[in-house]
């Protein structure tokens, strides 16, 4: 007997296909938001662009803080991953870290991490603020213990790992502001020049 | 005979004055730009802050993304004269980009600095953002230039010199990002210690 083909979604297909709606949503907010700012986007644009109504993006996603604060919390969440793998790696402890800054200066240039470059904390309402805050927060250390570890193991030159951390950090978070997407440099190159650079600051002599 | 006092302001009483009070609105205004965002701030909190009402502030300075823009451009100000001044420098090409890079961080911690790299262009009108944007080239060029006269004179490593340019620039615009004026880091020892990273990379071996 071949299977009846039922018109009814299973729960795993209903799920998946939320999923996929919401990502669509995500997708166009983010865009907007980097091309336009953030204040100068309207749900009601995101949802024309997709051909949706308002009302469907607040069942998905909910009001505009909302959206941001799921647009950054997406950024964040693959550096904090970028972040574990690194501590994964073989090498010594700078191996880890230029892996790390490479993934870091990469996934700036991409879309969700651009947006949390060009979002000031003050764009949020003050609880999604909060939260903004401390992904931002693991970051930070996370950068810190890498370099602290590096340290530790002498493949980095001794240095305080709170400022060296906001030097690599501020030239690997501009190119969310410069970088093209469609310009000259690739992004994985551009990481790669920016990572040498930086390396040879801070790696012993 | 003693000379009578005027009540009445000479010319140059009144331009000093008029200086001096738009002076005092711009000062206001950048802080609270710079505390609570452009968007989440109004002139009338402006005005409130100075005991002033908001059509004093139009007519001293015009609307609001007039006072933005002249925030802006103070900032940009700044760091154009000093790359004049560099320009006169004694030294190396080197030596002369040092000498800018310490400024260029230390006004990037200042007020108006501090506001131009928490601008996004898309927060000014399209006519204003023409100008900022204009005044941010002529930054960038003048930096390029600087670099490429360190390296024509060989005291700094060859590379490309916009790269170079944008790596230096990512590293000493994040501190108006997470530097706290009231915290642990004077400027002027933050900055020497950014340019001095930033210099062991980019020098010759």
């Amino acid at each position: 007997m071949t299977p009846i083909s039922s018109p009814f979604q299973t729960p795993e297909q209903r799920q998946a296909d939320r999923a996929a709606k919401r990502d669509a949503v995500l997708r166009a907010a983010v865009r907007m938001f980097n091309e336009k700012g953030f204040h100068q986007t309207s749900l009601d644009d995101v949802a024309a662009r997709l051909g949706i109504s308002k009302p469907t993006i607040y069942h998905y996603l909910g009001n505009k803080d909302q959206v941001l604060l799921e647009c950054v919390s997406r950024g964040l969440g693959q550096i904090i991953e970028a972040a574990a793998e690194a501590r994964r790696e073989a090498g010594t402890g700078a191996d880890r870290l230029a892996w790390f800054l490479r993934r870091y200066a990469q996934i700036n240039m991409d879309d969700f991490g651009r947006c949390v470059i060009r979002t000031g904390d003050e764009a949020l309402a003050s609880e999604s603020q909060q939260q903004f805050r401390a992904l931002k927060r693991r970051i930070d250390n996370a950068l810190r213990e890498l370099i602290g570890e590096a340290i530790a193991d002498g493949s980095l030159a001794p240095t305080d790992p709170k400022l060296l951390a906001f030097t690599i950090a501020g030239a690997l978070n501009w190119p969310a502001r410069w970088h093209d997407p469609d310009g000259e440099h690739a992004p994985a190159d551009l990481a790669e020049y920016l990572v040498t650079n930086l390396a040879r600051g801070y790696l012993p002599r």
